[in-house]
């Protein structure tokens, strides 16, 4: 089966792709040859590119969208675990899923999968605020809705 | 018909894909949030990267390899024309297709397609030099064969 | 005062640049036009390249040294917070400590200031691997004595 | 003599960094790790963003100001010449000038001075357009006046 990039991957492309079990979102890319360091491995800040690029077209998908919605998003603070090196240009696979909401803020968390391993994983909370920056914004319900159930996200 | 990113694209693919004559090289790719800048276009330096990208997977399929041939490849003088702003996400094609080759170097031509607009052009030249750096290095007859076969490259 | 970028900061020079207390460790640079995103914000993934630039000259600094030294370091884990957004091309400074050593690994610390506000932390844990890639390695024992007088690094 | 990075050097400092002439515009700044390629040679594209980067700079300094002024910039074509490859960190130097006015656009030329070696040329020619996007807008008598005055640009 041909890989699918910059497209949400199915379960069954996600289990093809190696993944163990398939998430409620999951998009495919490409390492670049730009993205390599020094020792031939990708550069750390480039995990970070590729969870952003992952991140905004899973908002789109869940429809957290942008200024004209009267909110944008904030991304407050990020954990990342490089679990193992990436050498050549493989492909990859980036997933996403909503775990947990709160009033004006939410937790994603994702990982990134590469020639059979779980090469990192990464945890971030995304904080709602007013798109005059005049202070956050409460989850507006139909995002709410969506995140539990596509996601399975609880309430805090 | 999907556009399939990171995969030489056949000629039909590519006029669905809205270049109105095939490339003997084309390969698809889309914008990312993070190329974009302040003012809503993708920036200016993005270009060089989407250009050099498709250059390596071209080496790759052409067979100019890497220091394990004894030679690498420097890319020596570069022309760009940005022809038209690129807004938001969209696809994109970059074709490539060596247009002259030399004793020691030789030219490439590409162009970068997307929502059926040509938005910009690059022309480059490419010299061999041996894996220690010790001077120039002539094309091998293998690859210049090639050069004219696959892309209709002519002797200067 | 002038801010001297690119150059490890004098405990003056930290405090004349808006930080509250100076660190073992600060070296100054400038927000790039390239890094600001589609808000005029500096980009999140940007702030990745501003600590490793950092974390790589301070590892000059300290003598944690590459491969010629029989053992490379990986990044295993980092955790940042973004505290504040960044608009247009303003000076800002990154710092760096070792707060914790351990038989293999490290704790690094690093803070982001600029205009007299901290934007940002990170925290991050570095292991020494073998050049070779065979394992992990025992941080030498001149490192550690470093890392303990000029961080205040503990032991665990 | 300490190199002042960020800031326009004197005629005195250029000379000193290694340039055989002053330019109008000098600014220097040094390579980020994360800026070398696998072959540990700055990578081709990372030079796009020191030119503009440069650009952007000289642009303030010479009062080719934004959105605000009811034009933008608009960068049409560039040139560049990649000299010599470049290795490690070092500290680099980016010179611009603008050389030629036209009613509409301008030429501007660059130099990358680093170690004492011209390690690339850029020339590229920028239009102003009206910040609506709805046509080219003539360069304002002032910045045609700076151009000729700071920079020695002719007129076409």
């Amino acid at each position: 089966m041909t890989l699918r990039y910059h497209t949400p991957l199915s379960p069954e492309e996600q289990t093809a792709a190696g993944l163990p079990a398939p998430w409620p979102f999951a998009i495919a890319d490409r390492v670049r040859w730009g993205e390599l360091d020094q020792l031939g491995h990708v550069n750390n800040a480039a995990y970070m590119v590729w969870f952003e690029t992952a991140r905004i077209r899973y908002f789109a998908e869940r429809g957290v969208v942008g200024p004209e919605a009267g909110h944008v998003t904030v991304i407050r603070r990020g954990e990342i675990d490089w679990l193992a090196e990436m050498r050549g240009e493989p492909d990859y696979v980036v997933t996403v899923r909503c775990t947990e909401i709160r009033r004006t803020s939410f937790t994603l968390e994702s990982e990134l999968w590469s020639e059979g391993r779980c090469t990192a994983r990464f945890r971030c909370v995304i904080v709602l605020i007013a798109a005059d920056r005049s202070g956050k914004v409460a989850l507006p319900e139909a995002l709410r809705r969506r995140f539990i159930e596509a996601d399975g996200a609880t309430e805090a």
